[in-house]
This record gives structure tokens, sequence and C-alpha cells, in this order.
């Protein structure tokens, strides 16, 4: 037996409600957030919508509020946008398949010269036979060996690639990768680096962390790919080694690029237009994500990943 | 001890010689076969250059000659240039790795809406955002199954997707792909075939496989990605179908496509000019296979994968 309409929780639209279906102890309901939802005042935890602009000024509207889940890895200027007694709980692995697989899309289309070929295609040109370059054989370093560390370094591994991993402390390897070095070795392991893949979250000590001279110490023709956040990696440094390195960027600074920006034209750069979060893996796993928080907040009154308010810190407050 | 200078065998530059280094029994020269080798009255083993012309008719000009060892997995027109006591080895292996890497960057590639970005880029565009697509989910179907498409179901397992193989036989799975079906189930599979990667040799079998029948029972949206042979495919098919589905072709019928071929424009279609092979990954691997083949030559006179010639059909004539 269970209880029906218990906790009342608000999810982006119709769709979402239909995709999570029945949970025990949950009724769902929609709410785009633009508007105060009618049943504003029985709302306990509020999914607020994806990719989307809503109103964050309608969360201190909601009396009963108790838990903002959003459906991505990052939450800025949301904490102040809260209640004192209302917690924050962001997306965790929702996003690490899409995120990793671009990374890997963009390493091997980037050595493998798919930008050149989509170029030639428009004038007709069947290039000349050389030797291309493969994945295989290189030294991959994961900047950043977390959740989408791992995932790349998974999806890397039957590609005959030597693998290093890079965290803010060291530890050891963990059948990916041979060891996880601290940020502090970083500039041992650059000068074979012959991929670098930065996967690293933004924060005061990753801010600009790409550098001149760590692209610098770089060997010639590698392949540096950010899937983390533009501000992370140096613009005006990248400007400056394009060319001799190449680059294949998911987020750039600023975001999104200005049409007469240099870096679109810069040699050797391929750029997306931050698509490592927005696929079609995303939904699936976004609704069992949102399905195990709320059966957990039906059961415990709260959730695993609470990052800002009173549950922050408290492992499992009601067990 | 070993017996210096016993075989000789030529390779194709100074360079393979050096790489392919010291084997007991056998002593390495250098031919490019442009013209008549110096010692062509000594050669046993002749391995002819790689993507470079040479002169087939030679080898009827080496009295010695006992075998030629290819460096390509295709031996097109290579039996007819040998007299009748020649065995002809092709290379088994060495190009799976690169060709292997090549299907997967171009499923990824095309999947993940690169070519859209290089075009993007020239005119400083970052695209709205939208849902992209994802490898993640999908159900690719491996069309033909043997060592280069096992090479690429071992490098999409990590990619959370689901893998069917299709040989000429149906075959039992082999923890890369639950089942391996035989090529007349193809056409069960295909209405979900969200990516067909295409790696059969081409035969009088294959000639055509992927024609307008097939095409036309794939999904609305699928890639196909073919780095077996232009042939295997039928253009007009491809042609009639671009833009409804998606292609990443390695190969092309013609080849090379002429600069004012309707494949270069037509729309969702990827080519790049037949580097599945030629990578950096291919010397260190022919490397390895030539010191392998060179020594079982010279510990029994005969070498595994000859597939035309005395030798052929023995499976290990002096053991």
């Amino acid at each position: 037996m269970h209880l029906p309409g218990r906790i009342v929780a608000s999810l982006p639209d119709p769709s979402w409600v239909e995709d999570v279906g029945s949970i025990d102890g949950v009724e769902l309901i929609a709410s785009d957030l633009r508007s105060l939802p009618d049943r504003h005042d029985e709302i306990e935890v509020c999914v607020p919508p994806y990719m989307q602009q809503y109103d964050r000024s309608l969360f201190a509207r909601m009396p009963t509020l108790r838990l903002v889940q959003v459906l991505t890895a990052g939450y800025d200027g949301l904490p102040e946008a809260l209640p004192a007694s209302v917690d924050l709980a962001n997306a965790v692995g929702v996003h690490d398949t899409s995120t990793a697989e671009l990374a890997v899309t963009l390493a091997l289309a980037s050595l493998r010269s798919v930008p050149e070929f989509v170029l030639n295609a428009q004038s007709g040109t069947w290039a000349a036979s050389r030797v291309y370059d493969s994945l295989a054989d290189r030294h991959v370093v994961i900047l950043g060996y977390g959740a989408i560390g791992r995932a790349v370094a998974a999806r890397l591994q039957p590609f005959e690639v030597r693998m290093t991993g890079i965290a803010s402390r060291a530890r050891p390897g963990d059948g990916l990768v041979d060891t996880v070095l601290g940020v502090e070795e970083l500039a041992g392991v650059l000068p074979t680096a012959q991929v670098l893949i930065v996967t690293v979250p933004l924060s005061d000590a990753t801010t600009g962390l790409v550098d001149d001279t760590v692209l610098s110490a770089l060997p010639d023709g590698a392949v540096v790919v950010n899937v983390a956040r533009g501000r992370v990696a140096d613009t005006d440094a990248i400007l400056s080694h394009a060319g001799r390195l190449r680059f294949a960027l998911d987020v750039t600074d600023p975001e999104p690029l200005p049409p007469d920006h240099p870096l679109w034209q810069a040699p050797g750069v391929l750029i997306s237009p931050h698509t490592g979060g927005p696929t079609t893996a995303f939904r699936p796993r976004a609704v069992r994500y949102l399905r195990e928080q709320l059966r957990a907040y039906a059961a415990t009154g709260s959730v695993p990943h609470i990052v800002h308010g009173p549950g922050s810190g408290k492992l499992s407050p009601h067990l």
C-alpha cells in the first residue's frame, strides 16, 4: 500500500510527468516556472526546466518548498535565489555519457582529419594519399579525473592508447589508467601528452589552468579537447598555439563565441557549440535519476547530492 | 647461434630494413621494385612497397623468389603477376586498428554533428541550442563481422550501445555482440538499425550489397558508415537516400571521387578519402607483422596467411 499524493513534486512539463511515471508517495505535477504554479503552496520538491529560461524568484513564493532538484551538474547563482530552508541537489551522472562521448568524438575527429575532409567536400577535393594521424599508440592525458574523466577513459580503453589521469590529488590507478597523478605533477606529463582532454569542474583553482605555460609544454601536433568550461582555458593562449597544436573545444571563453571572434578561423581549431550535455542520451538518464532521487525523498525526506542548504553535508539525514 | 644471410628478403626501403631489424637466418635488403634489384637473383622473400607504384613484372625476373608478402589486406591483380612457384601472403591484422578506429570516428562525427560545426565555423555561427544526437542507446549493426568488425565492436562496447554482428554465417555471440546473424537475416535487423557499419570484404556476394532495398529499410536519421570498399554500396542508392539517412564514407564508387560528383554535395554525406589504412597506426603494426612472418619463414620455409600459390591451403607445410 502506498500513500498517493503525500509529497507534491513539480516537473518541467507534462512529458516529464509521463516519463518519470508513478512513484510511491509522490504526486507529480507540471510547471515550467515562468509563472507561479497553481499549486505553489503544496509543492515540496521542485525540478526546474533544463536549458530553458524560468523565474528563479518564484522559489521564495512556495511556502512548502523543501528541495530544488536541478537537471544540470552546475548551479551558478541558484543558492542565492533559494530560501534558507530549501535544499539544492544537482544532477550527478546524468551528463557523463553524453559529455564523455563528445570528448572522444572531438579527439577522434581532430586526429583523423574530419574537419579537413568536410572542407574538401565543398570544392570536391579528394586529398592526395599521405600518412594520416591515428589515436592508437598515443599518450592521452585526462585532466580532471572525476566521473566524466573516468567515462572518457572507459571509452578510450579499447583504442590501444596509454592513458594518464590527473586529479586534484594523486591516487592509485583504477583499471582504466595506470596512475592518477595530482595536478601538481601535470607539468611532468605534458611533454609526452599527444592528446590532452580537459574535464575539470570550473573553480578558482581551475580558472585559466590551461594557459600558455601548459600549452607551451605540449609537443607539436598535440590535440587539446575541452569539454569542461571555457574559462578553464586561456583563449589568448589557444590562439597563439593554434596551428602548432590542434584544439577541439565544446566550450569557449567568451560563450557563445561572437561571429567575428578570431577563434572561429584559427588553424586547427574545431568548435562545437556546447553540445556536451544536451543530446538524446540526456533524457533517459535524467528520468532514471529523477526516479531515484524522488524515491529517496519519499522514503527518507532527503536525497543524495545536496550541494547547498540545510541538508548539505548530512549524508542521509532521516536514516 | 644463427646463420646470418641464409635467406635474402627485400623490404621497400632502408627505413623498413632498420625498423624490422635483426631476424635470425634472414638478411634484409631494400628495394623499391621500380627497377630490378641488384641482388634480384638472391631474393627469396619480397615485400613490395605500400601505397606506392612499383613494377609487378619484376617478380618474374627473380629466379630464387618463393614468397611475395604484401602489406595490404587486398591483392587484386597480383596473383596474375606471379610465377607459379611463388606464394603470395597478405597482411592480416595490420590495418584493423586504424580502420576500426576510423569507422568509430565517422559514426561519432556524423551523429554528433561535427560536419555542421565545421561549416558553421566558416561563418562564425554558434548554433542555437537544441537536442543533438548521441551514439549512446543506439542499435549498431556491424555488417561484416570479421577481424575489422570485431575491432569496431570492441571500440564501441563502452559507448552504451546495443550491437548486432552480421557475418556470412550465423554463429554465437562473442562477449562483444549478443549474436552474430547470418547475412540472410540482415533484412530483419535493418528497421531498428540506427547505425550501420559496413566492413565486409569485396566479393561477388558483397558487390552492391548495400542497395536501395537495404537503405529503404533503415529508419529515418540512421547513419551508414562504409569502411569496406566503395562497390559494396550502390552510389545511386546512396544519393537517393542522402538527407533522410546520413552517410559517412571512407570509400566510394568511383574512387577517387571526381570533383564534380554529386556525392560531394549530397546532404548528410561525410567523405574521407580512403584513409582507413594509411595512418600512424600502420607502421608499428606492419613492422611487428613482418617480423613474425619472416621469423616463421626462416623457421619453417613458409608463412601463415598465404592467399595464392603452391603454399596456399597448407596450414603449416614444414611443421
